[in-house]
């Protein structure tokens, strides 16, 4: 070890970077994005604020007129809303303010690797309560893993990355009202579930939902997340948020794509889902794959041939999936997320094409 | 104190928000930015690269393309570089991995004020070691300081914000030899200075520089930032910066910032530092002003009027000047940053008159 890195903290050290192989392909759906692009209409009128604006200046010092159409749009206060450079920045400034060594933070695994990894760099520790077998969330073992171990924070991603679960609502409440903890629910996904815990934040003043305009919102390039919570306590994760964290070119692209998102993105969002059914129907008939169902944009499928090998057949034609089998629970599956309604096409062929020929080798 | 606030640490519990009052005035000199706009062809060869873009697709895991432009530009490696959503997203993440209850952090105070709100949410321990009466770095103070306190990491911002100080090659020199710890030179302002310590980083593992597009380069507005030091070292800090961390325009807008430097920025920084040098003269010969002399885009000016007082009567004549005088050591001090000859010549008229007629109004 070079000197200067005996200043690194031992934790930090010992992780490895959270990184993501640079493949490339036509089919991409690998990361949960919407497959179109933005809309024109969204992209012509943002351009046309940009443009207008001053690049020389720095954005607002807090972000007042996106806070006031997101807490419109989500139904929520604005003095309980910050919005950030990716839901990612905001679940960090929380994990900042209130975890530290000696501090847990509860997750339910398999779920996005990002929790993990703060909370690590953090010198916090993570508990991990599995999901059930069929991956729905267990609230027995959330409850159970409460009562033992006196989480500070307790993360759910719902609908889960990647295995596409909810969290009801009568489990949710039972763990808000349960423990003295705060409890986060990651609502990337919500869109294609229909369904938000939003409401129960009146209720709950542990309670803090994430949001991000990524997925649904057609605008992973711009880096647009939000968070929701009470005001007093939004007001100490505010602490950690640094000043100018969302730059003004992706502030101006969130509002022009809440104005519209009713007229021109809410249609993209019924056709990806349309098209999530379908696709979970044709996997279905396809021997050697057993897709689990899905309320987000994207589903794992189990797959008889070991996952790494779908991954490298499909890239051989031009499609990238993504292999999630280095996940707990998830040795034998990968995860796709919806592409154009052309592009699941060549994707199911691509599938049924790999399967097949296996079939016919296997009984060779 | 509400019950889901007793989850936040003490640390941050007791610390005020870092914020600014949202004033708004036609001649803005309170943020040190460019007061020119972005040059016309940066603007629209940025929004041409960005109208192609998918807006829908994340941007790619690391920048190779903007990490490869920085490191011809600043004369690094690419390897030892980090592009970040502004400089303070990846001081955070330098903090994140080195500090934690315990651990200390030196600064030479009066300055930047994110350096100590990092430091004390992530439960590290401040050590301010004041600068000289001249408000130059003091060598020996830091170098006591050192020995005393053995600092995990120095923060040194040169020039220095708000006194516009920088330090010298020398002295920085015997301060990396002689710690063990991390040394960072913020180089904000550096091409004001005309001045780096880039150079050293070859001989020297233990320092890291940071620097910024929100000043010279004209993009306060798009939030770029960026890390130079040893690779080793870079990849530790890297494990604490948040993936796709930096959108996708704000990328383009640096890239084609970087290319077009030389022909349509480096012209502005001259006339800004031409302009530093003509309006620290003029304010020489304002009884009751004194101003600092400065290497940045702004300096500081001592005021037998009280700071604030003058705050308020040039935001009356629609100026926005920053009052420091609750910095240490700076009680009777405001600062400016250059405007354009024409702003800077409302702004001195302003000073003419507001101090002309408290000298008639103590005359009587």
């Amino acid at each position: 070890m070079k000197n200067a890195n005996k200043k690194i903290k031992p934790e930090v050290l010992g992780l490895k970077e959270y990184a993501l192989q640079p493949h490339r392909a036509s089919i991409k759906i690998n990361q949960n994005e919407n497959p179109w692009d933005a809309p024109d209409r969204i992209k012509s009128e943002t351009l046309k604020r940009i443009e207008a604006r001053q690049w020389s200046r720095y954005p607002d010092f807090v972000a007042f007129d996106l806070h006031a159409k997101l807490a419109r749009f989500a139904d929520w206060t604005p003095d309980g809303m910050i919005a950030g450079n990716g839901s990612n920045e905001l679940i960090q400034a929380l994990l900042m303010v209130t975890i530290g060594p000696g501090k847990r933070v509860l997750i339910c695994e398999p779920t996005f690797a990002l929790y993990r990894q703060i909370t690590t760099v953090l010198g916090g520790e993570i508990i991990s309560a599995p999901v059930k077998k069929d991956f729905g969330f267990d609230a027995h073992a959330i409850s159970d893993a409460m009562r033992m171990f006196n989480p500070v924070v307790t993360i759910i991603c719902s609908p889960n990355n990647p295995t596409g679960q909810v969290i009801d609502a009568e489990a949710l409440s039972s763990i808000l009202r349960q423990t003295s903890g705060l409890v986060v629910i990651d609502e990337a996904y919500h869109e294609f579930a229909d369904q938000s815990v939003v409401p129960c934040l009146r209720d709950h003043e542990n309670l803090i939902v994430l949001r991000t305009f990524s997925k649904a919102m057609a605008l992973a390039g711009l880096r647009v997340g939000y968070l929701l919570a009470a005001p007093d306590l939004t007001a100490e994760i505010k602490k950690a948020v640094l000043p100018y964290n969302l730059n003004a070119f992706s502030q101006a692209a969130a509002e022009v794509a809440i104005e519209l998102y009713e007229t021109d993105l809410k249609p993209l969002v019924k056709r990806i889902v349309a098209e999530r059914e379908r696709v979970f129907s044709e996997l279905q008939n396809i021997a050697g794959l057993t897709p689990v169902r899905s309320r987000a944009n994207f589903m794992i499928v189990h797959s008889v041939i070991k996952p790494q090998v779908v991954f490298e057949e499909l890239l051989r034609r031009d499609i990238l999936i993504r292999d999630v089998s280095s996940y707990p629970m998830l040795a034998d599956y990968f995860r796709l997320s919806m592409g154009r309604p052309d592009e699941n096409e060549k994707v199911l062929a691509g599938l049924r094409e790999i399967f097949e020929s296996a079939a016919t080798a296997s009984t060779n």
